[in-house]
């Protein structure tokens, strides 16, 4: 049997609009992000892909952006959980910070390494900094898991147990399955699927609001074929 | 210890603009009700309530009422859970008559019971036309569970588990809770928590888009004190 799993990378922010470093601040998404959105659950529907649960991250990016796919889809009624584990990368001490400010200020390897590689996490953020520690959102979270600062790997491994848990049981339940997260995280998350190396990886970019379809094997939840963007670039 | 429970009826929907009988039709949300969402969310954090869990309908007028309060509250991202439970009262062959029509030709005495009493449901709809059979959000409901209409203790018997199995598990763990339904399905929990007498429960009636706290013994969930609405009228 085949299990559908769409994923979805959240519209526009603010701050993909204003070119800043953003991880795990709580930015909403722009006028055009909500547009990305509702042509995202039109593309949806127009190919029959109605979603029987959907996952997010905590960020109000991907939420807002779930809201308004589901709504354009008649679907507002499914179930949504919601994770950390599906946040944005972390970025530590760069959070909230311009990338062409940081770009100007870094030798241009390091810089790359920061932003695309899979093993380089760039330097930790201050503890309490990014989210403050009074953040409800993460009390439930033991401060040992609390991040500072995240590579791609580093996403990956925290992103694993929520796929294979919560993710794959909707999958292996044969729900077609809606995941709405971020640039780093679905590129953790399509280097899983996909097997890709980490130069393949760093060559890998996700687009926003553009639905991304696997088809997978419902027992082992492996791709039976890449994954494929819906409707024209 | 003391539980928290927040009852809040969907903002203005079209259906509510319009004076027609709703029921299980799945009707936005106003601009007006927009502003009533945004407010209930103002006032709810004024007065420090934040909920950590959130009950809706499967309908989409308390769902997008739900996410303008959360995302008001800057507490978008906590679990919401929704239940054809908590949906509006079944209205029958009413479902979308406009009430002064259905009121000319109905005697007063019959139309005041469909409308306010405990007991009377209004005519039964055809079976499969509200909502029809092919709407998959009721899929997972077995047919002789499917109302063709309802009375007030109709909604009152189907709501009751959901309260103690769903609701009171939450509010026993000791989260602050808030319910976002409709006029008669808040009506019923309302009956239910004060004990209100079949002719108090014709009087009652709830506004759309005013929080109504209740403060709950945690281990009874019996209310402390009778509910009362947040901000001035």
């Amino acid at each position: 049997m085949t299990a559908t799993l769409v994923l979805l990378r959240h519209g526009q922010s603010t701050a993909n609009a204003d070119d800043v470093f953003t991880g795990w601040t709580d930015v909403p998404i722009t006028a055009l992000g909500r547009r990305q959105a509702h042509d995202a659950g039109r593309l949806l529907a127009a190919a029959h892909l109605l979603p029987d649960v959907a996952h997010t991250s905590l960020l109000r990016r991907t939420i807002t952006s779930t809201d308004i796919v589901l709504d354009t889809l008649d679907r507002h009624w499914i179930p949504v959980t919601r994770s950390w584990r599906l946040n944005e990368r972390h970025y530590g001490a760069l959070t909230g910070r311009s990338k062409p400010e940081v770009g100007s200020r870094t030798d241009p390897a390091t810089y790359r390494a920061w932003r695309r590689s899979w093993a380089t996490a760039p330097p930790p953020a201050p503890p309490g900094a990014f989210p403050p520690w009074n953040d409800d959102r993460y009390a439930a979270l033991p401060p040992d898991a609390w991040p500072l600062t995240e590579s791609l790997a580093d996403v990956h491994a925290r992103l694993l147990p929520y796929w294979i848990d919560s993710i794959g049981t909707d999958l292996r339940a044969g729900r077609t399955t809606l995941v709405v997260a971020h640039g780093n995280s679905l590129r953790a998350l399509v280097a899983h699927l996909d097997n890709l190396s980490p130069s393949a990886v760093e060559a890998l970019d996700i687009p926003t609001g553009r639905p991304l379809l696997y088809d997978l094997d419902e027992s082992t939840l492996r791709p039976l074929a890449p994954g494929s963007y819906l409707g024209a670039r």
